[in-house]
Parts: structure tokens; C-alpha cells; sequence
């Protein structure tokens, strides 16, 4: 036998591992598709005119290599004890979470809550957060996520206008607010028209605004009770909003005690990693009558088809798709994996655990600020929670220095004092380091006593729901976590086919180091020397996405697709305002657009010009040059999705962005498609100005279960000056976030997945995605019709199924959604961006024995609305209306029309491994009629038989 | 209000993670039992006699002040690259399967498969595993899996002798193999009697020895064709083992093509941690005819009720629990979640990858080779695969020193000579800095070709299976993982009430440490200074034991309790003999001891006697002292289990440990049930001289699916100089184990576990075991008679439930035991130590909600026994008789006595959240007569329906 070596590369991550197709198998795809080739498939769907001429550059590692890599990146961070506050505290993540909730594809894997039936565990979580939440603030209604306590609280000022009687237009601003929320405040103020008055709160006139906000405790440390103001402002037909502390909340009076109509924060500090920034949930509770106007999600408690109670997403029709231009918010992606981690650090602990726990931060401070005292300190506030300032005058710079030495970071304030929060995580060795970086030796008193008056003691109970109560075992907790994961369907167990969601592999390489405690633990405003990791990686990071766009500059603050958007038409009004051109507040936007993109625009106080769509679903390029041109000077902008909504490369797309920038508009390309481009397209290049990328789609961040997600913004030089700033890092704008760089430790997840992925796995992955969906559209001919194929029948990355013909035999786009449930599958996105529709989209992760069962059960879908249409059953008898089937069904009597075999075990369903959803169908009237959105009584979670 | 701190500490790991009931609960569990106090019930159950006076001393520690602990110690180890290869080498574990796996509670908490239907997944892992190491070594059987390489040749030596028609009473052992595989076999040679040669494979007569072993490739690297000494053996009705490397095989002519009879070796380097020297899965493959006489756990396939295909454990007739004192092994434990490991590494890269991989190690060692050869040095074998030797005379200090000043560990052999064995990780920089050591600068050579024989590379096939086919992309490979994993009942989703198992809490923060690069990748081999970090945490650990027991010294060398067992009695012979009285050889063990016990004895080469019980269980005193008075100056020891395998503190303990030491003998007490004494009593104090401790029982190591286990022995002062020693550390007798420290990172775990308990919390957990075991048999009186109470009718820390009385009504334990999985329970251990009962151990671990849960499905069990007694339905008609039920009993025809509900939903079932297993019951006899133990052909993989 004569020996010839392999050419087989084991470790070639991006072909062997990312990628789910073979490369036998994607010649019998592209069999099927009827394309010799794989390079012609994407010359039939890519328009040659728009392709970029270069290939994209680096080099792939293996998994080994970058996790060697990332080690160390990571050695350059400096782990040091930080004690600065300002709405980031250091926690202790509870192991079990950790390793159970936060390293679990189970939970990270999973999609936001749309498809209820298969999202009951999550959405037991999360309700599990808003009952937290509504508890410690006092407060009757909260939502279950928003992005940060910035933003959190920019929220609740555009709340207040909306719900307040008041008719003034301003808005009042504790000037002890943390400096980064304040400045968000500004950011989203400012083009809205709201004025923002800064200033203590003695100062606040209530007659003058339509609502204010108090950080309760202050930036700097004081707490006080903002009764009176609160009933002052209301006495003007004002709202109180106070931004507050969760943990402080378990010692002291809550906002709701107060009056406060609306509370905001951050549960970062219940065990959610610090991560250089994030991710973090922050949260908003408000009173029973604002919650219509309240943004962001609410789980609430309905019923399914067996009148069993059942959790979906409460008030869906708030949403910004849903009102699109008229919207007042643009949020969407939530924080849904921290909300969830959050929550279950208060089932661990419990009100005893979380009240221990305040109360131990608290007395450590006390006994902290007693020392300064003793050794002649000027310590204040009078009364604090876990934070005091310290007046050292010129002696700053030195005891800073000295902190450093101890490996300590204190907040400098100003140039004469020193901020100081402690947390969870110090210990006694910390206080006693602190005190020598004041030159103090010695152990501080023992003796403590309250740091603030008993009147701001709280008085009631909270977590009193049995959930916070069953789990203090470790073996129940894990238990509990793995019923509610169990419950859930997400990429762990099945594809999860959403057209423009992009669900590809999160691979656990990706994962590994969010959870190193070098980039784990880093407070987002550390010395930045201390993060020299972070910042190689987020540089790299950034080289590589600008040049996968053709962009030149790039800002990592924006924590989500719509964040991105505000960010980036913000960034082009920056631009014009600084050329003079103030006035161009026009932007045009298809109809076909993302419902986030108007209500971005809407936020930027610009005005929005809706262009219509050809025939074939098309920007109808007529309409959009005219009107361009009756925009003429106060043309912005053109916000445009490509490859369209549609999922189609539309090959005007550079007449459009020529038309705009004649008329002296900028082009902000949404970057929600950009797993068609990678590598192929580059927006910058076509004629883009401005992008963000989804990073939780397109660059691998597990979508959480709604969140986290990333949306940073690429941009062309001339608008680079105008990124968003921040006032601990400086730049000329405001910013949109709390943190410098957004949600800086999921930043390593796509920097991993780029690195690991090399510039041809990158520029394979967008090609095989493009297979894969014209392989579903072609291997679904005859069953269903493929709507807007490109001009040489292919399709992008996503095709859309018209499920309409249907109605008629009174089949809807739901039975279709919740049968493919039977056969083990997360529907596809419904009824967008056509009404009674699907949008697939596969994605390169897929493998073809996969995208084959998902053809075969949706084949066999509609074979079973054939027989509704030769009248052989009806639409309301058959299989279709009672998807999904639960094991309840199974055990109860059955006089159906069809078998259990034909009901529970369609083509396409794992026999064995079946995923039974928890629930059957759950009724959304019902929930929106009676919003139920917090934790039912304790009998509901007797799940055991009698 | 008035402020009062709460004493509520939130971090006391033992009382509010690790222990179930809160003192709630355990105040209403004792009201139950009928004892006052928790103190009083103790009273009641543990003797006065033998309680430990002084309390356990040390303080607890928090989850996060461990952590910390544990990162600090994890830096006094010094991460170098091995070269040392000896049976070790470096590995890539792919991130996926050590998220997935090595990291997920559902594989690591699992329990041996002995109930099949709840293990299906595990057991398809195993089968993989099989058919790898099978197709590999190219032989028709394999188990799954041994405890190390070492103990894997020593088994196939007794297997061997056991299975060859030769009469010769030798056994022939090529001075080639590892070192401290040869020094295992010699210690387990000679209490049997077996003559070791070790010599030359060239100087073999085969006409002397029954049997002889080879390493291939050899230790110092050298590969060879032994089908010339084969065939010889086999003229001589000897048989031949061949020590083995799988990834070596991936490229070389396979073991079977030899003709060999059995092959041994490690799957280490497939993916699992080196870890200091494990845990690993070590495998063996033999010829069909010899399947009879293999040890360890064989997966098999068989049918269920419904005549589907479904795996099992074959051959358990084989165990040691069943053929007692005419055992020939004492396997128990396997290293089953590293051999699923393994397979899930081959499953991962699947035999394109695998001889990738062998490839480029091959070729790296080939240029290496050449590179020093042209530098001039003398390098040898001729013929290898990944290791040479390299002559260097005086300059091996310098060598070596210079290869550690690069970060390189290399093999020193004799004082003139080094070793090198490349391996997966190794890079081309780490090819620099080898010649870098031997001061040659610049890159080695790029072109390499074989460096063996073409006659000797492999021709045929291997991994054919479509298992190693499907699972390229890691979107696959990870739901191949979850489906698996879900169709088990681990503990992460119920309690295991397993008497003797001990299947307490494996919490998270005890996991953590094993997986950091500072623990998971240190050869077992490298200096010891670099290692600092693992002796401080072994150290300190032994001191801990030592507390606890009462020892004065432990070693950690047993990888199992049986191979505790075994280590002990070689210990108190190596004693005696030192004494002079090495005829003492009469080992006394009562009747009612575990099948490890007389099969270790066995093994020892001594004569079991046994002792008989008296009516309430315990041992017959007088049949003792007469039994003990006979043996007189042979009496070599007694080996007791303490408290009782029938879970009772048997008060004469003092009484027969007098006995034995008034005759000259030892004490072994058996420290399975030490969970029932940790802070309690010390084996050391009430007359033991020797014990194991079943780390994987006592002290939170998981059971992972029947192993790793961990079974170090304590000794008095005087047995100290008689522990294990080995060939690379050092000792004046053998070793039983491959590695110094056993599976050292495991270790890791029970110091954790002992750390965040603190002497108090090890105490209560204790406490707290007996407790819920007497909550149980309070409980479950009326329903169950509870046998073998002590004489204040309490049980220790688990309880015998007789089953007996059903029989007469066709009411089987195993009906109990399948109907237990209807309730979502995993069985309690059948028929043993009594046949026809349940032995109920439930731990500290459990909540009283869980307990409960449990007891309500007992309960609901008798009620359904009552309904046969009372004629009112038979047993082949009940539910009980037609459990475990399955989704496929729901979905067909239903024509049975009772209600699906009644039947599938049984008091104690969880109802959303209920365990479906994936087959009904299992067929033993069908798959004993029908013994196939590779994976079965493709079709049966097509999961899907049509």
C-alpha cells in the first residue's frame, strides 16, 4: 500500500464546524436548485455591479488557537478591586447561574418569546423579573427588559411626556443623577424638543416641566425621601420618575412608598458580570395607569386551548412594528439572558438572602465612613446606602495613586474628591486596603449602625411569591432551571428558521471567555490602561468590521440594532447641524422598511417620508427620486435595507444612494441583512454612509432569548467626528449608552467568531447561507408560492412563503406556525414583512439533514391544507387548528378527526426526542384583556400531581 | 420602625445550598419521625460508644472566597508544554463537548446505567465508544471503559491467564511498555502468583508464559509488527495483549490485523484533560471468544416492550456483586464520562479528522526527528509514530534545563537519554522551541514522509458507522448531545434515592476548577515543582481526611473504592509480611459485605472467609470470634462495612475490631457508607487500620455516568510506610494506579466540597443524611416494611423497603423499581445488600419537597400492590406491570385495565415537566443471548419519521 497524506484540516472551524452543509451535500443542493455551481448561485442572485473586487484578508484560527489567543488578550486586562459605583457594582454570580443559565445553550441558544408555546420557561423567568422588580420598587407594573439604566431612564422621560397632563416641555434632571444617565438624557431630549433643566433637587419648580427624575440613592451616595417632591410635581399634573438601586431596595422605603409614578435602574448587580460595560438589564416599573404607555416587553399570564394558564408577550400591538411611524419608542431587543439571571439570583437568594446581603454593604460602608471619620476625613453624605464621597482636596492624585497600589479603584470626582461604593465582593482584607490607601492602618470599628435615618427604612415585604422561596437548595435551584429550559425550544434542540433574525451557531469557543473573570469583572470606567485587553480586541474587532464594510470608523456603544439606527441618523444630523445644514430633518424610508427604522427616525425628531414599493416588492425608484426631490434641502437622509426586506438584492440600490446624495442626503444602509453581504457586499462601498450591524445576528451573539445584542455603527470618514461620545471618555457628541462601549464583553463573541472564521469561512458562510435559502425556496416549488425572487428567480439568504391563498379554506399563517411546532420546529417569522406570510431563513449553520426534515414537515403542513381544500376535513377539525399538541391532549380523551399518530407525530417530528410544548394554543386576546404581569398565586406553581 | 440586623448569612454554602431541608422543614421532618431534636435522633441512631469527641475544626468558606481560593493555589501551577508522553499526551477537548459534557450536570450527576430505560443516552455514548475503540484496535468486542492503561493491562494479564489453554504460569511483559504499566502488573502478579518476565520482545519463549503483553508504539517510540510473536504465542496456546494508542492506530496497522487477542490502552488523548494524571477512560478489546471473561461494563443492545431497539449493561452476570468471592476483578467503577468524552471526540472529527490529526502529529515528529538527526544527535527508534529518543549523554541536565527555560518538559530517561512525544497541540512554534532546547536555531525541515515502514501502515476502514459521519458541524454535534442527555434522569432533574450510591449535590462552584487550563493540562509527570498548586490542594485535602477518619496518612492513588479495597488489603500484607508473618492471608468479611469486598480479597491473594450474619443483619459476633480464633496466626485481616450495608450502626463494631487485632489481624473498614459518619465517628478511632473513602459518594464528586470515581485509602501510623508507591515518584511498594495521585483533578472537587462546608457543615450534612433517611422509613411505615432498624428503630443514612410480600401476588421489585421512572424517580438499588428490597438512601442533598414527592410515589406504588392483592386487577394487567409507560404507549390503541392518565401520570409525577423515558421496559434476557456490543446499522440512527 503506498501512502498518500490527507488534505483533510480537522480544526478548519468555519468549514467543519460552522458551516452545516458538506461539501457533497451542497452539490446535491445546488442539484436541486438547478445551479452548476456554487460561485454561479451567488452570480444569479448577486448583482456582479455591486460585488466587491477584493476578498476579505485575514487568516482563520483554530478553536485551540484563539482560545490561546484570547488568554492572552485577556492577561492584558488588569484585574483590580473596583469600588467607583456609578450604576456598575461588583457581584457575585452564583455558580449554579452561571453554569446552568449563562453557559447554557439552552438558555443562550433561545429566541425572543414570540411563539409563547414554546417559550414558557423563559417567560416564567422573566415574569419572575417583573415580580422582583415590581416588589422592590413598589411599583404595580414592570417590563422585562430594557438596555441599560441610561436608556432605561431616557425611556421614562419620553413616557412621561406621553402620560403626563402637564403642557410644559421640560424636563427636570436631579443633578446627582449618574453622569452617564444624565447625558443619554440630553442625547434623546434634544431632538424631540424637550428642554433639560440640571439642577439640585431644591431647586426643582414642578410647574415648569413635565416630569423629574431623582437618583434614589445619588450618584454620589446620599439617599432622602422624595415624597414631597414627588407630590409637588403631581400636584402640576407631573410625573416622578427615580432611578434607584435594587439592592438598596431591600433596606430602604422604595419609589412606590414615595408616590413615584415611574422607577428605572439596573439589576446589573444581581449577580449579571460586570463585562467591561455589559451586557446588563436594566429595568422600569410604573404605576397600573401608565402601562399602556410604558415601553419595551411585558410578559403576562393568559390561557391556552385547555384553559390552562399559560405566559406570552403582554401588549405585543405597542410594539414599533406595529406603529411604525407613529411609534414613540424603538425598542425591541431587550436584555433577556441578564433579566433571566438576574431574576434567579433572587429566587437563590431569597428576600432574606437580598436583605442580608443590603445589609452587609451597608454596614461595611457605615463602618468605612466611621474610620474616615475617626482619622479626620471629610466624609459625605449624611445618609448613604453603599456609597460616600471623600473631600481630599489637592491630596487627590495621591490617595488615588495609593488605591491603585492596593489595587483599588476609587472614582475621582471632580479634581478634590474621591467616590467610594462598596458591594457584594468586598471583604473585610478590601475595607482594610481601602483604609490604607488613605494612609489608615488598622482594622476599621466592628460596631455599625444604620448610615441613614430609620425613616428611610424600608417597611413592607417583597418577593413574598412562593418562587422566591422554593429554591433555596442547590439541587432544587438546578432543577428548577432545567424544567424551565426543558420547557423551551431554541437552537440547542432544533433550526429555528427566522427570516431577517439570522439564528446561526453560537458556538461554545464563542462563549468560553465572557466568563473569564479577566473580562468578566472589569467596571466599565477603570482606568482604560487596565482594559489594554479589551481594547486590542475591540480594535481588531473594529479593523475587521470596517473592512468587511467599507467603512472607516466604527462605534461599539450602541446596544442593539435600533440603538444603532437612533445612533447613526443622530450621527448624519451631527454632521449636517456641523455643515450648517441643521435644517435637513427629511428622511425617506420604503415601506417595506423595519418598523424600528421610522420609530428610530421619529426619535431623531426627524421627519418621516414613506417611499412605496414596485410590484415586485422593489423600491419603486420613481417615487423615491421624487420624492427626494420635493425633500430637496431638508433631505436628510434615506434609511434602506439591504438586501431588501424582501430578501432580494435590489439592483438599484446604488441609483438610490446616488439620488440621495444628490440631493445632499446621507445613506444609512440597515444592516439587518448584512449575513447576504459578508464578504460579497460591502454597504460602505455601494454607497452606504452609515450601517449598524447586528452582531447577535450576523457575527454570532446568541440571541438570549431575546437579548443581549449588539448594534455598533460603521461610517464613512466624514462622519466619524460625529459618533457618539461619552462623558467618561470624552468625544463631541452625546451618547446613546450607559456604557463607553456598549455591551463590551459580548463584543469578544464576534471578535472570536471573525477570528476563528477567517475572511474566506466569513465569505463562505454569506454564500452557503444564500444556497440554503434558495434551496428551501426550490425544494418548497409547487407547495408554496416563493414571493419576490430576484430578477433571475434566486432569492437572498431568506425567502418569503405566501400562505394567504390559504385563507380562503380559513387556514391561517398561526395554523401553519403552530403545527410546525408538532414537528419540533420554531415557526418562521409570521406575517412580515407581508401580512400572511412566512420568511425563512435558514442560515449557513444549518445542515442539510436539518433543512431537509424542516422541507419535509412543511411539504407535509401542506398536505394537510390540501385536504382542508378538497373539503376532505375542515380547517377548524383538522390537525392545523389544534397545534400545537401537548401531552395533554395525548392523556385525555380523543374524538378528533385524524389519530393521535397523525396529530403528535407529523413528518418531519423526532419520534423519541420529541419536543412536547408545555402548553397548547394560548389565546392573546384573553391576556391583552386581562394583563396579569406578575408571578399568579402560589397553588399555579404546584406543578407536581396530586 | 426599629432597624434589627438579620442574622441571615446568605453565603453558608452547607445550610442553604448543599444541604436540602431548611430548619423549617427539618423541625416538621422530625415531628414526623417521633424525635425531639435533630441531637436527640442522632442519639437514637449513632452509638455513644463510637462518637468522635472533638468536633471537625476548620471554617467554612463562601462560593465566591473558594473561587478565589482556588484560582490562587490554581496559579502555584506551573502551566509548561509536556513532551513527556508515557501514556500521556496533550489533547484539544473540543470546546463544544466540554461545555456540553464535561460541564453539563445532565451527563457529569447521572448514575451508573443499571436502569436502562432511564439511561438510553449514555449508554448510545458508550456503545460509540465501544465501537471506536473496537473498529480502531481492530477487534469484535470492547468495554466501556477501565479505570487507567496501567490497570487495563494487569486486568488483561488475569484475563488472560483466566482464558489461555497454555499451563504456563508466567507472564511475558515487553520491557518496551510504560513504566508504570509494568509496575501495576508486577503488584498485581504477585499475590497472585503469576511469574512477570520482563524482557526484550526478541528474548520471548512462548512456550513459558500463558500469556504476553507488547506496547505498540512502544514507550521510548518504537513501532514493530508483533504478528510473527503472535503467532508463536498462539503455537503455544499463549494468548497476546497488545497495549495500544488510538490515535496512533489511526495511521498504523491495527492490533486485531496482528492477530492479537486483546488490546488495551487510554482514550485520554480523544479529547480528555490530562488533569495531573486524570481521570481517563482506559479502554480494552478483545476476541469474540474471550467476551465471556472480560471485565468491566459492556453496553449492549437489546429490545423493549414494544420490541424496539434499546441499549443495556450485557453480561452483568459477570459483576463482582454477583460472583462475590469467586470474582476474578474487581471492576466496578469505569471512567464512563470521560469514555463518552472520548467518543464524542471521535463522533466530533470522525476518521477523515482523526487521521488527520494522527497525521500531522506523525509528520511534526518525523521533521523533528530529521532536524536533529541533521544537527547530528542520535535519534531512535528507526521506526515511530509521535515519540523518539534522543542520546545525550552528560548533556541530559542541560538539555533538560534548556528545554524548561523554554517552557518544554521532556522525557528524562536514565541519566543519558530523552524523550519526546509530539502530540495534537503541538504547533510549529513549539517545533522551534524543542530545537531551540537542543540549541539548533531556525525551522525544522518542511517536508516530512513516513516515518515507519509502509508495511505497517493500516489498511483497513475504520469509524464506517454513520454515528462518526453525522455530526460534522457543531450546530449537529451539539443536539446530538442534547438529545442524548435528554432522554436520561439525571440528578439534575430528580433525586436518586440509590442506597450505598450516595447521589448527594455535585454543585457547580466544585465543578469549576477542574476545567482551568492550570489544572486540566499539567502532565502527570512533570516536576513536581511545577505542580505546587495541586500538592497544596492534595495536602491539604489529606489533612482533612486524616480529621475526618481519624488516619494518620492517605494516598490517593485508587482511581475506584474498589481498587481502594484492594490497595488497603496489599497494604496490610505488605505489613505483615515486613513483620515477618506474611503467611497471615485470611481475610474475614461478613456476609452481607458489597461483592467488591471478597472479589478484592481475591484479588489479593487472600482466602476469604465468611462470616455470618445474625437475624437483625448484623454480624454474628460469635460466628466471628470462632472464625477469627481458627485462622488464628493466619488471620491476616477482617474487612467491615461500618455503619452496616444494612444502613445500621451495629454497636459491636469495637467488639470485632478487638477480635481481629487480639488474633494479629488488621481492621479494613469499607467506607461506603461513610457519609453516614463524616464529623460523627473516625473509622481511625473505633479500631479501623485501614479505609477507602468513596470520594465520588462521601465528598461530591459526581458519578458522571458510572465513573470517574476517586477511592484514596487512610491508614494508621504504622500501615503509612506500605502505601502504594510508583515508579516515577517513588515508594518501596508498587503502585496500583498509572498516575502518583490517581485522577488528581478530581481531588479538586471533594477540597472544594470540604472547604465550603467547613467542619460544621460536613457535620450537619451527616446529620441531616440520617434524618431524611428516618423521614423516609417514618413515613413510609404501614406501606413498606423497613428491615434492619437499629435497636432504637432508627436507620443510619438510608433505609431497606422489603418487597418480598408481593411476590406471592406477582408483584416484582422490578416492577416497583420501572414504575418508580412513571413518577419521574430514578430506582433505589434493587436487591441488594437483601434480595427483593429497595434500598432508599436519600442524602443531605434533598428538600423535603423532593423527599415528599418521592414518598407520595411509594405510597401511590403500595396502593396500586393493594388493588392486585385485593384481586381487583392482576399484576400483568396493572400499571405496574406495564411500566415504565411511553409516549408510544399514548399514542397507540389503548386497551388496557387502567387510564392512560392513571397510567402515565401517577402521584408524583410532574405533569408539564415529567421525564418521558424513550423506551418502555427492557428486555435483559434477549439482549444477553443476543450479545451485540458495536453500534447497530444506520437505519436505526434515522430518528425521524418518515
Amino acid at each position: 500500500m503506498t501512502f498518500t497524506p490527507t488534505d483533510y484540516n480537522p480544526y478548519d472551524f468555519a468549514n467543519r464546524r460552522h458551516i452545516g452543509p458538506s461539501p457533497a451535500e451542497m452539490a446535491e443542493m445546488l442539484d436541486a436548485v438547478g445551479a452548476p455551481t456554487l460561485d454561479a448561485l451567488i452570480g444569479e442572485t448577486v448583482p456582479a455591479s455591486i460585488r466587491q473586487q477584493k476578498p476579505l484578508s485575514w487568516a482563520p484560527l483554530a478553536e485551540h488557537e484563539l482560545l490561546a489567543k484570547l488568554k492572552e488578550v485577556a492577561a492584558k486586562n488588569r484585574v483590580m478591586t473596583s469600588l467607583i459605583g456609578q450604576g456598575y457594582y461588583g457581584t457575585v454570580t452564583p455558580p449554579a447561574i452561571q453554569r446552568n443559565i449563562l453557559e447554557n445553550p439552552a438558555w443562550y441558544t433561545a429566541y425572543t418569546p414570540y411563539q409563547p408555546e414554546i417559550a414558557q420557561g423563559r417567560l416564567e423567568a422573566l415574569l419572575n423579573f417583573q415580580t422582583m422588580v415590581c416588589d422592590l420598587t413598589g411599583l404595580d407594573i414592570a417590563n422585562a427588559s430594557l438596555l441599560d439604566e441610561a436608556t432605561a431612564a431616557a425611556e421614562a422621560m419620553t413616557m412621561a411626556e406621553r402620560s403626563a397632563k402637564s403642557k410644559a416641555r421640560a424636563f427636570f434632571v436631579d443633578q446627582f443623577c449618574h453622569p452617564q444617565t444624565i447625558a443619554v438624557i440630553r442625547t434623546r431630549a434634544e431632538p424631540l424638543g424637550i428642554e433639560v433643566i440640571e439642577d439640585r433637587v431644591e431647586n426643582l419648580d414642578p410647574s415648569k416641566v413635565f416630569g423629574a427624575i431623582f437618583q434614589y440613592p445619588g450618584s454620589y451616595g446620599h439617599v432622602r425621601d422624595y415624597s414631597a417632591e414627588i407630590a409637588a410635581l403631581h400636584a402640576q399634573k407631573a410625573l416622578a420618575v427615580v432611578a434607584t438601586d435594587l439592592l438598596a431596595l431591600c433596606l430602604l422605603k422604595e419609589p412606590g412608598a414615595m408616590g413615584a409614578d415611574i422607577a428605572v435602574g439596573s439589576a446589573q448587580r444581581f449577580g449579571v458580570p460586570l463585562g467591561y460595560g455589559g451586557p446588563h438589564a436594566a429595568f422600569m416599573a410604573c404605576k397600573d395607569d401608565l402601562k399602556r404607555n410604558m415601553p419595551g416587553r411585558i410578559v403576562g399570564v393568559s390561557v391556552d386551548s385547555h384553559g390552562t394558564r399559560a405566559y406570552r408577550l403582554s401588549l405585543q400591538t405597542r410594539e414599533q412594528h406595529i406603529r411604525r411611524e407613529k411609534a414613540t419608542s424603538n425598542v425591541c431587543t431587550a436584555q433577556a439572558l441578564l433579566a433571566v439571571m438576574a431574576s434567579m439570583y433572587a429566587v437563590f437568594h431569597g428576600p432574606n438572602g437580598l436583605r442580608a446581603i443590603a445589609e452587609r454593604v451597608h454596614f461595611l460602608t457605615q463602618r468605612l465612613a466611621r474610620a474616615l471619620k475617626a482619622a479626620g476625613a471629610k466624609v459625605s453624605p449624611k445618609a448613604f446606602f453603599d456609597t460616600i464621597t471623600v473631600e481630599v482636596g489637592v491630596g487627590q492624585a495621591g490617595i488615588l495613586a495609593a488605591a491603585r497600589a492596593e489595587g483599588l479603584n476609587f472614582r475621582k470626582i471632580g479634581n478634590d474628591r474621591i467616590g467610594i461604593s462598596l458591594d457584594e465582593t468586598t471583604s473585610e482584607e478590601v475595607l482594610a486596603r481601602v483604609l490604607r490607601a488613605f494612609g489608615i492602618e488598622g482594622a476599621p470599628p466592628h460596631r455599625a449602625a444604620l448610615g441613614f435615618p430609620e425613616s428611610l427604612l424600608r417597611e413592607s415585604d417583597y418577593l413574598t411569591h412562593p418562587v422566591f422561596h422554593m429554591n433555596r437548595a442547590e439541587s432544587e435551584m438546578m432543577r428548577y432551571m432545567r424544567r424551565l429550559s426543558d420547557r423551551d425550544l431554541a437552537l440547542d434542540r432544533a433550526m429555528i428558521p427566522l427570516g431577517s433574525c439570522t439564528m446561526k451557531l453560537n458556538a461554545a469557543a464563542e462563549m468560553m471567555p465572557i466568563t473569564w473573570p479577566e473580562f468578566s469583572t472589569l467596571h466599565p470606567f477603570v482606568p482604560q490602561d487596565q482594559a489594554a485587553g479589551y481594547h486590542e480586541a475591540i480594535a481588531d474587532l473594529t479593523a475587521k468590521l470596517c473592512e468587511i464594510t467599507g467603512y472607516d470608523a466604527f462605534s461599539m456603544q450602541p446596544n442593539s440594532g435600533a440603538q444603532g439606527e437612533y445612533a447613526g441618523l443622530l450621527t448624519i444630523l451631527a454632521w449636517h447641524k456641523a455643515r450648517g445644514e441643521g435644517a435637513r430633518k427629511v428622511c425617506l424610508i420604503p415601506i417595506s422598511a423595519h418598523g424600528t427604522n421610522p420609530a428610530s427616525a421619529q426619535m431623531a425628531g426627524m421627519e418621516v417620508v414613506v417611499v412605496k414599493a414596485s410590484a415586485n416588492g422593489d423600491i419603486d425608484v420613481d417615487d423615491f427620486r421624487d420624492k427626494a426631490a420635493k425633500a430637496g434641502e431638508r433631505l436628510a437622509a434615506c434609511m434602506i435595507t439591504y438586501p431588501s426586506t424582501h430578501g432580494v438584492f435590489e439592483e438599484t440600490v446604488r441609483e438610490v444612494c446616488k439620488i440621495t446624495h444628490d440631493h445632499g442626503g446621507q445613506v444609512y444602509i440597515d444592516g439587518a441583512n448584512m449575513n447576504a453581504m459578508v464578504g460579497l457586499v460591502k454597504p460602505g462601498e455601494i454607497g452606504g454612509d452609515v450601517s449598524h450591524l447586528n452582531l447577535h445576528k450576523t457575527f454570532a451573539i446568541p440571541h438570549g432569548g431575546g437579548g443581549p445584542g449588539m448594534g455598533p455603527i460603521g461610517v464613512r470618514a466624514h462622519l466619524a467626528p460625529h459618533l457618539p461620545g461619552h462623558p467618561v471618555t470624552g468625544g463631541e457628541e452625546g451618547p446613546v449608552s450607559a456604557a463607553p462601549w456598549g455591551s463590551a464583553s459580548i463584543l469578544l463573541i464576534s471578535w472570536a467568531y471573525c477570528l476563528m472564521m477567517g475572511g474566506s469561512g466569513l465569505t463562505q458562510a454569506t454564500r452557503v447561507a444564500i444556497l440554503n435559502a434558495n434551496y428551501i425556496a426550490a425544494r418548497l416549488k409547487g407547495a408554496y408560492e416563493v414571493l419576490y425572487m430576484g430578477n433571475r428567480g434566486r432569492v437572498a439568504h431568506e425567502c418569503i412563503l405566501d400562505t394567504r391563498p390559504f385563507a380562503e379554506h380559513g387556514v391561517t399563517v398561526d395554523d401553519i406556525a403552530k403545527r410546525l411546532i408538532d414537528n419540533g420546529f420554531h415557526a418562521p417569522t409570521m406575517s412580515w414583512p407581508v401580512s400572511g406570510t412566512l420568511m425563512v431563513e435558514p442560515t449557513e449553520s444549518e445542515t442539510k439533514a436539518e433543512i431537509d426534515r424542516f422541507i419535509n414537515a412543511l411539504q407535509a403542513i401542506r398536505e394537510e391544507i390540501r385536504a382542508v381544500e378538497a373539503g376532505e376535513i375542515s380547517a377548524e377539525d383538522s390537525p392545523l387548528r389544534y397545534a400545537p399538541h401537548t401531552v395533554q391532549d395525548l392523556v385525555t380523551d380523543w374524538d378528533r378527526k385524524y389519530t393521535r399518530e397523525q396529530g403528535c407525530f407529523p413528518p418531519g417530528a423526532f419520534r423519541v426526542d420529541k419536543y412536547w410544548p408545555p402548553v397548547g394554543r394560548i389565546d392573546n386576546v384573553y391576556g391583552d384583556r386581562n394583563l396579569i404581569c406578575t408571578c399568579p398565586p402560589m397553588e399555579a406553581y404546584a406543578n407536581a400531581a396530586e
